[in-house]
C-alpha cells in the first residue's frame, strides 16, 4: 500500500476557524509537513499547532525564486522529501494557510506527487477574504454582483478596479503603498477597507488607508467596493 | 444585556467541512434559526442536524421574489422573529450554506438586525467554489492569475468568461442549459468542469458538459479554466 498525500487548508490564522475535517486528517496522518518561510515563519504550522502537539512534524522551507528552473528543482526535491514517507506507505499532511487552492504554492508540490502515481487529495480552508469581509461584518457579494479576487501585484490591476462588483487585492505586501496610490488616482479609496493579518493576534485594519504609513505584513489584503 | 446575532457559515455540504468556531457558537447559542426553501428544503440544518440534536431551533422560510417592496417586508418580519429572542437577551445562530458573506440572503437579516441596534458576528465557511476544486484536485488561482466569480445570471457574463485567469459560474441551476451553450458558442467549453452538489450524497460531476441532459439542482457551479 502507498501512502497518500493531503494538502490541508487551515484557514487564515484564526485557531478555531479550522474544520473538523482538516483537524481529523491532521490527527490520523503519519507525518505532517509544514511550510517554513525563508524568514523563518511558520505562520501555517502556528494555527494549528496545539492540534498537533504529538505528532511528527517536518518543516519544509519553501522555495521563493524567480528563476523557474531553480524553484522547480526545488519542488522536485521538497517531493522527495514527501515521496520518502509515502513509499513506505505512510500518509502526509501538507498543511497550508486560508485555502489550498486560492494561491497556494502546495498545489505544485500536489501536482508533481500526483504525477509520480500517488494519491493526493485536498482538504478546503476558509479563504482570508471570507474571513475579512467577516471580519468587517459586510457581505462579498450579493444578488447579481460579481466578485473579481486579483493578487495586488497584477499586470491589469488599475484596469480590473474598474470591473463591476467588489474587487478583492490579495497579497498586498510590500507593494501596498502603491495599492494605495493606485486607489487614490483611481478615485477608489473611500470604496477601500485594507485587513492586516486577519484573525491573528496583531489583527489590523484600516477603513480609511491614507492613514497608511509604510509598508505591511504578507497577510494583507484590500476589499474595493464598487 | 441584549442578546447577539451569529451568522453563521456551515460550509457547502460535507458534513466535516465545518469550522470548530461554527460548531462552538452552535452549542452556545440560546437559539438556532435555520432557513427553510418555499420548496421544504434545509440543506443548511441538514450539513449540522446532528451536531445540535439538543437545540431549540426555529425554521425560517426564506423570502424570494423579485418584488422588492414584498422582499423588505418579509425580511422585516424574519428581523422581527429574530428580535424577540435578542431583546430577551438571548443570542442567535443564524446558519447558512456556505460563508455568509458570498451570495447569502442572511447579510440582509444582518444588517435590518444590526441597524436595530444589535451586535452582530459573522463567522466564515468554506465556499462552495473552494470544495469544488478541492474536490477536482485542482487549483482555482496560482501565481498572478486572476479569479473571478459570477452569478450564472449575471448580465455581462459572456464578455466576462473572456477575462482573463479563472471564471467561476455560481448559482447555474436553472439555467444550466443555457450556460452550456453559451461556453459552447464562446469555445470554451472544453475548460469548463461542472460540480453539482458538492460533498453532498448526490454530488455529480462532468468533466464534458456536452453530456448534460437536464436542468440541474441550486447547487451546481462551473469552473472555467483559461
Amino acid at each position: 500500500m502507498r501512502g497518500k498525500l493531503y494538502g490541508v487548508g487551515v484557514g487564515p490564522g484564526d485557531k478555531e476557524l479550522v474544520t473538523v475535517k482538516a483537524l481529523r486528517i491532521l490527527r490520523e496522518a503519519d507525518v505532517i509537513m509544514a511550510p517554513k518561510m525563508k524568514s523563518g515563519e511558520t505562520t501555517a504550522y502556528n494555527i494549528v499547532e496545539e492540534y498537533i502537539r504529538e505528532k511528527t512534524v517536518i518543516e519544509c522551507v519553501m522555495p521563493m525564486s524567480k528563476d523557474f528552473e531553480a524553484l522547480s528543482r526545488n519542488y522536485e526535491a521538497l517531493a522527495d522529501q514527501i515521496e520518502k514517507h509515502l513509499k513506505d506507505g505512510k500518509s502526509a499532511a501538507f498543511i497550508t494557510l486560508g485555502d489550498p487552492t486560492v494561491y497556494s504554492t502546495y498545489m505544485q508540490l500536489n501536482e508533481i506527487i500526483r504525477k509520480r502515481g500517488y494519491e493526493t487529495e485536498i482538504i478546503p480552508g476558509i479563504t482570508s477574504f471570507c474571513a475579512a469581509a467577516a471580519r468587517l461584518n459586510m457581505p462579498l457579494c450579493e444578488r447579481n454582483e460579481p466578485l473579481l479576487i486579483l493578487p495586488a501585484s497584477y499586470e491589469q490591476s488599475k484596469e480590473s478596479l474598474h470591473f463591476p462588483g467588489t474587487k478583492v487585492l490579495m497579497k498586498a505586501n510590500r507593494g501596498i503603498l502603491s495599492t494605495r496610490d493606485m486607489l487614490i488616482e483611481e478615485g477608489l479609496i473611500d470604496h477601500a477597507v485594507m485587513v492586516e493579518c486577519c484573525g491573528m493576534e496583531n489583527e489590523k485594519i484600516y477603513r480609511d488607508m491614507r492613514e497608511l504609513k509604510e509598508k505591511s505584513s504578507y497577510f494583507s489584503l484590500v476589499i474595493v467596493k464598487e
